[in-house]
This record gives C-alpha cells, sequence and structure tokens, in this order.
C-alpha cells in the first residue's frame, strides 16, 4: 500500500521516484491516478522524494486548479519557458525536454538514483531515458518488473478498500437491475420480445448497462454480455445480433470503475427461464470450486497452489484444465483469479505454476475468484466471480453481495 | 493515412514495426487500436511488416474470437508455451520474454530494423528494448518524435472521417439536447431550480450528460462543464457543487469518442437568459477570430502563423495573449488548436511559434478551431471551438454543426 513507499524507495535504494503522465491516458495511466486520485488532471509529472513526504506535481497553466486540489507541492511548467530551451538547443525538442528536467531536478532537490514510472508510448520514453542516462545529473533506473509501484499496490489499504466496496456496492445494482431488465420482458417461443414485438439483442441489453452505469456514476471499459456459444469463449464480448433466448448460458462480466479511480470486477452466470441439466451440474461444479478456494484462501500457500487446487477439482470431474494444455478451448481454460485496483488486472495473480512461482497473497491483497468452464462447441460457458480482500486482521472478506442464482425465473 | 505506411517504412528503413499492447489499456493505446479498430481485443502484439500487406496479431486464447475480427494474420501466444521458456531461462521472465520475441520473429520472418511503437510501462519497456537492443537478430529503433505512426496519423482518410463526423454528430446531438435540459428548469432568482426546488447544481449536469453520452452510444473520457469563475480556467472540469445561474459563461467542452474509436471535439459557451455587455463584446471578438481564421486555413503556412494571426486579433483588441507571457492567466492563454481522432490531442497543433517550428496542415489534417478568452478574476471565460477537414480536394470542410448562440433564452 501507498504507506509502504518510503520502505520501498530505502530498500531499493532509490532518492527518487518520477511517474510521467503524458496527455491523453486518463485512467489508464494507473501509476500517475495512484497520486492524483480522481482529480482530473490529465497531463503532467509526479516526482516523489525519498526525503518529501509530499511529492511534487509539475503541471500546466491550464492545469493549475485541478492540480491544487490533489495537495501537492506544485510546479508550473510554464515557469521553465519552454519554447526558449528548444531554442537554446536549436529546435531539437528531446535534448530540450533533457534540459528541462535538469533545471527542474536542480529546482526540486532531485538527484542520485531516480526511478521511472508510468506510462508512455515505448519508443519516445525509451529515447527520454536512454538520453537521461547518458547524463551525469542523475542514474535513471529502471525496472522489468516487482518495480516499487507494483510492489506498493499489491496490497490496498483501508482507504482504497472503502472505494472498492463502492464500485462493487454500485456495480452490483447495475446487474441486478440487469436482470430486473431481462425479467420484464414478454417470452415466444423461449425468445425475448421487446415491446414493439422485435426480438430483444445482446446489442439492446449492452445499451441498457451502459446506461444503467452511466446512471449510477460508474466509468465503462468496456464489459462482457455473451450468449450461448460466445459464453463459451471467456474474452468474447458478445455479438450484438444475438437473440436472448431461454435454457442458454449468458456469461456477464462487468468491471466498471469510480471515475478515474477503483474498479470492481464481478462475474455472474445466468440462464432465463430454465437450466439443462448438463448446464444446472456444471453449474453446481464450479460454484462448489468457488466455494472451496474461497474458504481455503490465505496468505501462505502460493498463488499457483491454490489454481492448482481448482485443476484438481475440476480434472476429478471429467474436465480438461489449463495445465494439461495451455492451448486449451474446451474446460477450465484460465486463471483462477488476479488482483485489482486502479486498472482491472493488477498483481498478484493465481495463475499458472512456472510463470509466478513465488507470489503469496498478503495483508491488503484484493483478488478475484473466478472458476468457470467453457464448451463452445456445445453451446455454452460458465463463470462466477467474486471479489476478496485479507484484511488488516488477516481474514478474507467477500467484497461482493449479487446473488449467485443460475436461473431467472421468466 | 494508413495507406502512407509502406511508403513510409521505406522511408525509414524499417523492415517492421511492433506495436505494444498490454492489458487493461482499451482506447487509450491509440497506436493499438489504430490497427484493431473497435474490436475488444484487449491485449496481443501487432507486428507490421514492410514485405506483407496484412499485419499479424499475437493474441491469448481467450481473445482468439476478437482476434480474428480484425482480419489479421493471427498467432496465439499459447503455442509458444511461455511457463517452458520462463522454466529454460531459470524463472527470468525478462530473458523469457526475449527469447519468445525471437522465436516469434523467427517463425513470422521478421529481421533487420524493427521500431517500437504502443503504450506500455516506462521502466518495462525500457528494461525490454534494452534487453532487446544487445540481442544479435533484431536491429530495436526508437523514435523520440515524427515517429512513424504519428506521421501516419497526422493525416485521416474518408473512412476515418466518416467515424469523425459520426461522432461529432452523436456528440452534437448530446449538447442540444443539454441546453433542451437546461431550459425546461425553472428560475427563481437568477438560479435554476429542479422540480423537488432544489437548485440544479453542476453535478446534477454532469451526470445527466453523462447518461445522455451513454444512450448516443458515446465513451466519455471526462468533459469540462464549468461556470463563473472555473469557465475562466479552461482545464476546470468544473465544481461539482456550483448552482447553474442567469448571465454567467459556462464552458462545454465535450470531446466523447465511438466506442474504442475515433473522437468528436466540440466546445460552445453559454449565458443562460442574458449575457452581460463585456461578456457579449467578448464572444463577439473570439467569434470573429474564430471566423476570420476558420477562413485562413490553409496548407502553406506554418501552425504557428494561425496561433500568431489568433495573438494579432486579440490584442488589437486590448487582451494580452500567451506569445507575451507564456504563464498567463488572463485573456487569450492557449493554442489555437490541435488535430485529434484516436486520441483527443495529436499532431499537428497550432501552437507557440518556437515549439513546432516547421509544422504545416496537409490533405487529410483534421485541425480544431478553439479561440477563447479567459478572466477567472471577473468570473468568466470564452471559447468556441470547431473541427475541421482538409478533404482530398484540398479544401477545409466545418465537420461539426452545433448552434453558435451565446444566449440560451430561459
Amino acid at each position: 500500500m501507498k504507506s509502504d513507499l518510503p520502505r520501498l524507495m530505502r530498500e531499493h535504494d532509490l532518492d527518487a521516484l518520477v511517474i510521467l503522465g503524458p496527455d491523453g491516458l486518463g485512467a489508464a495511466n494507473t501509476a500517475f491516478t495512484y497520486f492524483t486520485g480522481a482529480t482530473h488532471v490529465t497531463n503532467g509529472t509526479i516526482v516523489v522524494k525519498q526525503t518529501d513526504s509530499v511529492p511534487y506535481l509539475i503541471h500546466s497553466t491550464m492545469e493549475r486548479d485541478e492540480a491544487a486540489k490533489t495537495g501537492m507541492n506544485l510546479v508550473n511548467v510554464a515557469d521553465y519557458r519552454m519554447p526558449e530551451i528548444v531554442k537554446q538547443v536549436n529546435g531539437d525538442r528531446l535534448a530540450a525536454r533533457v534540459e528541462f528536467t535538469r533545471r527542474l531536478f536542480k529546482d526540486i532537490g532531485v538527484d542520485g538514483r531516480v526511478g521511472f514510472y508510468g506510462l508512455d508510448s515505448v519508443g519516445a520514453s525509451f529515447a527520454f531515458l536512454d538520453a537521461l542516462s547518458r547524463e551525469e545529473f542523475v542514474e535513471v533506473v529502471t525496472e522489468y518488473e516487482n518495480d516499487i509501484l507494483s510492489e506498493a499496490r499489491k496490497t490496498k489499504d483501508a482507504d482504497e478498500v472503502a472505494l472498492i466496496r463502492q464500485a462493487c456496492r454500485l456495480t452490483a445494482d447495475v446487474i441486478e437491475t440487469t436482470r430486473d431488465f431481462l425479467r420484464a420482458h414478454r417470452v415466444v417461443d423461449e425468445t425475448l420480445l421487446k415491446q414493439d414485438g422485435q426480438p430483444l439483442t445482446v446489442g439492446d441489453v449492452k445499451a441498457f448497462i451502459r446506461r444503467e452505469e452511466a446512471a449510477a456514476g460508474l466509468e465503462d471499459p468496456g464489459f462482457i454480455f455473451s450468449i450461448g456459444r460466445d459464453a463459451g469463449v471467456p474474452h468474447s464480448s458478445g455479438t450484438p445480433g444475438d437473440l436472448i433466448r431461454l435454457g442458454q448460458t449468458i456469461v456477464y462480466d462487468i468491471f466498471p470503475r469510480l471515475p478515474g479511480s477503483y474498479h470492481a470486477d464481478i462475474t455472474r452466470t445466468w440462464c432465463l427461464g430454465y437450466a439443462p441439466d448438463e448446464i444446472q451440474a456444471a453449474y453446481e461444479l464450479v460454484m462448489q470450486v468457488h466455494d472451496t478456494l474461497a474458504k481455503a484462501f490465505n496468505t501462505e500457500r502460493f498463488t499457483h497452489e491454490f489454481q492448482d487446487m481448482a485443476c484438481d477439482l475440476f480434472e476429478a470431474h471429467g474436465h480438461k484444465t489449463i495445465r494439461q494444455d495451455l492451448g486449451l478451448t474446451n474446460g477450465y481454460i484460465h486463471s483462477l483469479g488476479h488482483s485489482f485496483g486502479l486498472a482491472v488486472h493488477e498483481a498478484p495473480t493465481m495463475g499458472m505454476r512456472g510463470v509466478r512461482p513465488d507470489e503469496r497473497m498478503q495483508v491488503g491483497t484484493v483478488m478475484t475468484n473466478e472458476p468457470g468452464l467453457y464448451y463452445p462447441d456445445k453451446g455454452w460457458g460458465i463463470r462466477v466471480e467474486d471479489d476478496y480482500w485479507c484484511n488488516l486482521a488477516g481474514e478474507f472478506e467477500c467484497l461482493t453481495d449479487v446473488d449467485r442464482s443460475l436461473v431467472i425465473p421468466m
């Protein structure tokens, strides 16, 4: 969590962190919003010094109001007169940026080992950091993984979880409202019809869900609402023209965020009217795996051991699993779960042994639990996903509260 | 435009482009969506070879359906058995990624000079490209600016502009609906009241706008709806608790996109009921600058010459401008315009002489025209923004059609 940063900076021997925040990335630049919060700062640079408790925000004049809301130490980039610097270095804008960085670091007292974070175009940022690393005034530090920010963000504090809880509550409301919306339709020949007599489509339902998210004040990064065969392909987002028919599985995986802030991540599988026996049995197995794993969650085992436990259970019931075949398309074909926060996928994950051999959950971990079974050729898929937090007492609390019934009576 | 890529690759002597598409970046990774379109591929890698007309998409098994919709050559990353590669290099995941890249490039016939694009964490991507650049099988090319993709994206073809037009049309509808929504309120003591007698706030209007965007099928990356003093600070997004009062300027700057696709960018300034004389006069000047510049747009002059023309006009009427003082907060304090497309801000821009001394508009350029005046201490700001395209006949067409009246009668 954020309070770990001073310790992590000392351990990684970093004098400062620089978080780049180029224009237009919005909530995608989670390393940047980790510090600015939901404040609408659209671009800038953040500098965190080991010796100062409050970070610096280098911002534009146009955004001085939004910048002030962050409570950070403010530096207006206009004070550095970039056009003059560009002129001094004969129009070489890369050299100008290096020179600007030199002056900035001098003014706010940054030197030594500096780690670079945030999102940027890979070519442009490589060229910038490569040029900077040839300068004397700073030692550029980059980490391929397990960098300080990912490390800090592996655990969430109570303030962060309060926001995740709020996102989960609002998302649960959207899910319940979607169910009510479906139930309100009449059924002819096992097909849901709209008031005008036309069949209800996946596209219609998705438009309804988007409006409900907006009404709830949630930002929508996309969601999955797929039926039948599409439900059998985990990341198929659904075919707009598909009809909503009884007895088919609907996989509804929705992961919106509070504006510029924390996500929820919830999946429900529904059959309208009735569920065929095969699907009912498979659903009960998925829920058995789900409940068994939720009870098993602890901070002692490696995360891949939970994935192994899920594979054991599915294989014992005759299903193929991803640990037998990485390219599997029928059976249990993905990871058991992943952390999330400002991003939908964060570390740690609960995936295959060998990919992350040494990862454990710990106090503060937020984790999804989302076993599933997929048989696209038979025309169905099932996934049920809830979110858990290992609270400060070391107990795994469920953050999501949405009815788990497979069948929605029509 | 995209059809320029083969020529640009030859000119930059690049054998291939690699566009990184890490998980979770969505529409923010515009270099990636430039190739995938609005298809919901959430992660992968794109390789564009100079010798092949169809790019390659390296995707996960879970996303095989979405990947297939792109029409690209498909490579399933599962075929490379990453956990086995990780094991072979003793758990070093950076080395494993380099080894995976070696095998991939061999299989799809990539060697020589390869440019790297797309968004990624700057630290991780630097470490990866740095490791890759020490290998024999590829020459890593990075460009700080004027890279191939930015260069191609400086101009838009008719297909892209059809999408921008559609976004502009839907956005215009949202703006008109917002005006109708405001007009439907009753006024007591110059303040708009809701049906329950409570005053209407900026927060209420913003919630309405978000619902309208969702209903129109537009994705909302945030927008500006600010009144009074906040309208005097160009990028203030507005204070939720502010009341909607007559005779105050409202700056309404809205730039949503078609889902995962192209943006619109439109600003209107409104005064409800009436406009004070000072504001009316300033508005007429802003519109005079707007119209003069729209007529002046051509592909011969440097873009900063249009900014100079706008500064000339404002200064002639006694306003200070940003070319006199980069940190200016009262007067004309920003650039005249910028291009946009998959991102809200793209090259070229029409900013200060000296920052981009050699940039011109050309056939295919999409450009905003958005002069404004800002006096936060007097409690007002004005900006009017429309979008133009230099069509294939070399004429500047206006893409936006929204009433420009300052005063909304109540």
